[in-house]
């Protein structure tokens, strides 16, 4: 026999597929639920229900939001010129949690991948690219990871819009706090490259 | 402004409550739930209300099941006189795993604990003492964790069944692949003190 009743099991194996949790987090997090069933299980079913159903991608950036365009796009506050290009939705609330950012974003949803067969039309490019010249963007900036495919994404959106708009992308080096005996060669070169006068 | 709508910033936060998530884990995986809310999240949410309505504690032995009594006390086939008594839910479901016991169980929900103001009456302890008799036990094996407060409560629940039933414990030694380097001196002592001829 089982060790645990078939819907419990259910239930566990859903959870053993969330990024972070493994089966046996898995069991112990649905041990917690059930011991906590009125104050956190059945909320905790309920809010997921309400996300479920309200949830989406907002038609114009790819943010996600409870309505069909999301409140940074409608937002008249946030149309001032420039555009943040990443690569996800948690890049994007990444950036909004550091609170320097003013202006709209578009989120890829990935990078040009050739391994993972990602073309430009995988992407939101064609709708980056539309975005541009309709909401009369004067600057891009290029917030993708600094690894191989975010890297090589940039180039290729630089050379879409070459000469239409200022393209940027975020500066690389010594991260804040950082120490450079703890720091990777590649950092540590980008960061001398790119040294600037006292 | 907040950085993600407030019916999803509610759910990272429920789901931060779970153990083994913490606030930038849950808002992980709450992003790839709304990534495949068909596929994953409205299943989930539906799994998690229909164990939140129907898991319950075992009336008899406190195992978690879908009935007032679990189907290990119910079977006639694991009425063999002998009783595991464990901490919590998972250590039954630990030992059911090894597939070996082939008793019933005790669930005592927790340990005493003078720090935490648990005795015995928070616990399954005055329950155990009656299925003893009502059950005809023959011989109560404590399969407690080996922390101090389990072995605290281990030598409690020995000393209110002295006479009535015999009583046995888990053997402590190396554990099966364990190697000497890697053990405490704890252990090592336990082995050495209980070493077996060969």
């Amino acid at each position: 026999m089982s060790d645990a009743p078939r819907e419990i099991e259910a239930l566990i194996e859903m959870m053993a597929k969330l990024p972070g949790l493994g089966p046996r987090s898995a069991r112990r997090a649905v041990l917690h639920l059930i011991k906590k069933r009125g104050l956190l299980m059945n909320p905790l079913a309920e809010a997921m229900q309400a996300v479920a159903q309200t949830a989406r991608e907002c038609l114009n950036c790819g943010n996600i939001s409870t309505g069909d365009v999301c409140p940074i796009c409608t937002s008249e506050k946030r149309a001032n010129g420039e555009l943040c290009v990443v690569e996800d939705v948690a890049d994007l609330w990444a950036m909004e949690r550091s609170n320097v950012f003013k202006g709209r974003y578009h989120v890829l949803g990935g990078t040009l991948s050739a391994l993972d067969a990602v073309g430009p039309d995988e992407l939101r490019i064609p709708k980056l690219i539309d975005r541009v010249t309709s909401e009369g963007i004067t600057e891009v900036i290029l917030a993708l990871n600094a690894t191989i495919d975010g890297q090589t994404t940039a180039h290729y959106i630089a050379d879409q819009l070459d000469g239409r708009v200022n393209v940027t992308s975020l500066a690389q080096g010594v991260p804040i706090g950082g120490e450079l005996d703890y720091l990777d060669d590649g950092t540590i070169t980008a960061a001398l490259r790119a040294r600037k006068s006292l």
